[in-house]
């Protein structure tokens, strides 16, 4: 019986779980239980792809000669400095009968699970790649295990934009999922009182997500901050959020100064979507004693954020931004279709790549 | 107005929280809303002492001669590398007339806030300590915040197994937080299932004070997880965990193996009480889908539990431990005077150490 986690595919050091180790097995012949893609484009995670553009001067054939190695050494693309991966987009190819996955040969999906844990094969040398983009084409071969999580791209939207929504699909998920759970407990309480949301990084893909799920989850009043002019304009003709306020999220007192003035008082959720370090402080600073702070970022240090809230006798709950929540896709691709304010963030974003 | 979390002390860089700070005023003279401590010992953070004596091939005299500078740098006690700092005990000399910690003059206190943010001036030059241990005898000043928090030593208990004891009051408080809510949604939708609970490190200080908190909030078998035999010994005639299982916490099958065969299935809540990295994903795989993993371990990585959990598919909640909950401490002295199993527990650490 093979592993639904893959563990059969770890090769070294025994006993890890595939995003552990250190090399996979990739051959393509597949268990009953997994799934074989044939890989038609890996989309580079932006931290990998940015260091090995920086230690390579830029030089694409170098880039491209890295991930090769790193792809046929290591049996998956994890960047061995950066530690991430990415996603694949590709066609079912060969479905096991005990897969749980329920995908059919033919369907064409991007995995929701990250390139450091999936098994995968370069057959065509990337040779139609050119080293200087995150999108990188590929024939290929990949490997899917019980457990893990795929989405059939949709039929009604460009193969780009849905995958720019299924890379950060798990944001808005476990926001409603918070705020949502926020709101039953006053009506259960008989607490009239509104719930409030702070967004911070509002404009980003991840950011202005999580705040129309917040919105659509019972959220009274939000506020997304970001750290720009340009991006406080774009925010506001989005029209997502109550307010757009302009705040460095790595200054403590600045940030929870913004979420204060726009909300009447520090937020009840206060969701961290910017990848730089050192907004643990402003995030709890800024929500209220009782409330809820949802880090996202790969920025976030665990310790920061432990010590900073005991540091300020803040009795907030804080929350791993945990990117699997069940439906966590289905909910994100209803957003964009249904929200132009969030679809128009995305499209500029993706003009501007 | 001085502000209550002590941006007023913070001279480089400016703007940012004192635990952030490369250097405080730590002037003796205290605003309205300061408390100032005469201390009597400093309790150095274990990971900091062990980064100095190594440092200085545990010479003593030069571990002394680190710390004094230190202090007098940086106007507190925080390490430069570890970033840890630690606690202290004193008397309380004089409480500003705004002071809301509720403290009088010449109550005997530990603070329960890290060294690394509060305001400290060594007198005596640390004369009466070799530099050959966490416990640092020492005379000086320190400066408590409104937000700062502080426990008055209880009388009747000895004031070396209160400082354990307050260390780590934070994680039995949140569990029993974690614990009762989980009851109580599961009485409320009728579920009358039991709760169950692994602590992983169940015999530590944290962990078994965590084991009896569990108990106690309503759950119906708890699992404490140790490394060796002498612990596996130890907490099973401490008697305060329905089961005791030996495993390897950085083995993830091996972890969640032993938590299934003890509790018959994966535990509703999850406890990771060892300092040793590379606990996030075993802590996720014996998890059961719906509860919730609280990561006590300052040695957790936040991208190893993210990562993780997406790549296993696991919606599980996943809690930054915060070490402030309202009445933590009083909670966990209470746990001590009212379980003689974790007293015990206590008290053979205390001696071996």
């Amino acid at each position: 019986m093979t592993s639904p986690v893959g563990l059969h595919r770890v090769v070294e050091p025994a006993g890890v779980l595939p995003q552990a180790a250190w090399r996979l097995d990739a051959d393509p012949r597949i268990a009953p239980n997994e799934v074989r893609i044939r890989v038609e484009r890996l989309n580079l995670d932006a931290a990998s792809f940015r260091q090995l553009a920086q230690k390579h001067g830029g030089d694409g054939e170098k880039v491209r000669a890295e991930v090769l190695e790193i792809v046929s050494t290591r049996g998956k693309m994890q960047n061995p400095v950066t530690g991430s991966g990415g996603m694949l987009i590709g066609t079912v190819e060969e479905a096991g009968r005990r897969s749980p996955l329920g995908l059919a040969v033919g369907d064409r999906v991007a995995t929701l699970v990250s390139l450091t844990l999936t098994p995968l094969t370069i057959l065509d040398r990337l040779a139609r790649w050119d080293g200087r983009s995150e999108q990188v084409p590929c024939d290929g071969y990949a490997i899917l295990f019980a457990r893990s999580i795929a989405a059939v791209l949709p039929a009604d939207l460009p193969a780009e934009l849905a995958l720019a929504v299924l890379d950060v699909c798990g944001a808005p998920a476990l926001t409603a999922r918070v705020v949502g759970e926020q709101v039953a407990r006053r009506e259960r309480v008989g607490d009239g009182s509104p719930v409030t949301v702070a967004v911070v990084g509002g404009a980003g893909k991840s950011g202005s997500l999580s705040l129309v799920a917040a919105r659509r989850a019972g959220a009274a009043r939000t506020v997304g901050v970001v750290p720009v002019e340009a991006e406080r304009d774009a925010l506001a003709a989005a029209g997502v959020a109550s307010v757009v306020a302009l705040a460095d999220a790595r200054d403590p007192v600045a940030l929870s100064s913004a979420v204060t003035s726009a909300l009447g008082g520090p937020a009840d959720v206060t969701v961290v979507c910017v990848d730089v370090p050192g907004c643990e402080h402003g995030a709890v600073l800024a929500t209220a004693e009782g409330g809820t702070v949802i880090f996202f970022s790969m920025a976030t240090s665990f310790a920061a954020a432990a010590l900073g809230a005991e540091g300020l006798a803040a009795d907030v709950t804080m929350l791993v931004g945990n990117g699997f929540v069940p439906g966590h896709a289905e909910l994100a691709l209803g957003l964009v279709r249904s929200e132009p304010g969030v679809r128009a963030l995305f499209e500029s974003r993706l003009a501007a790549d």
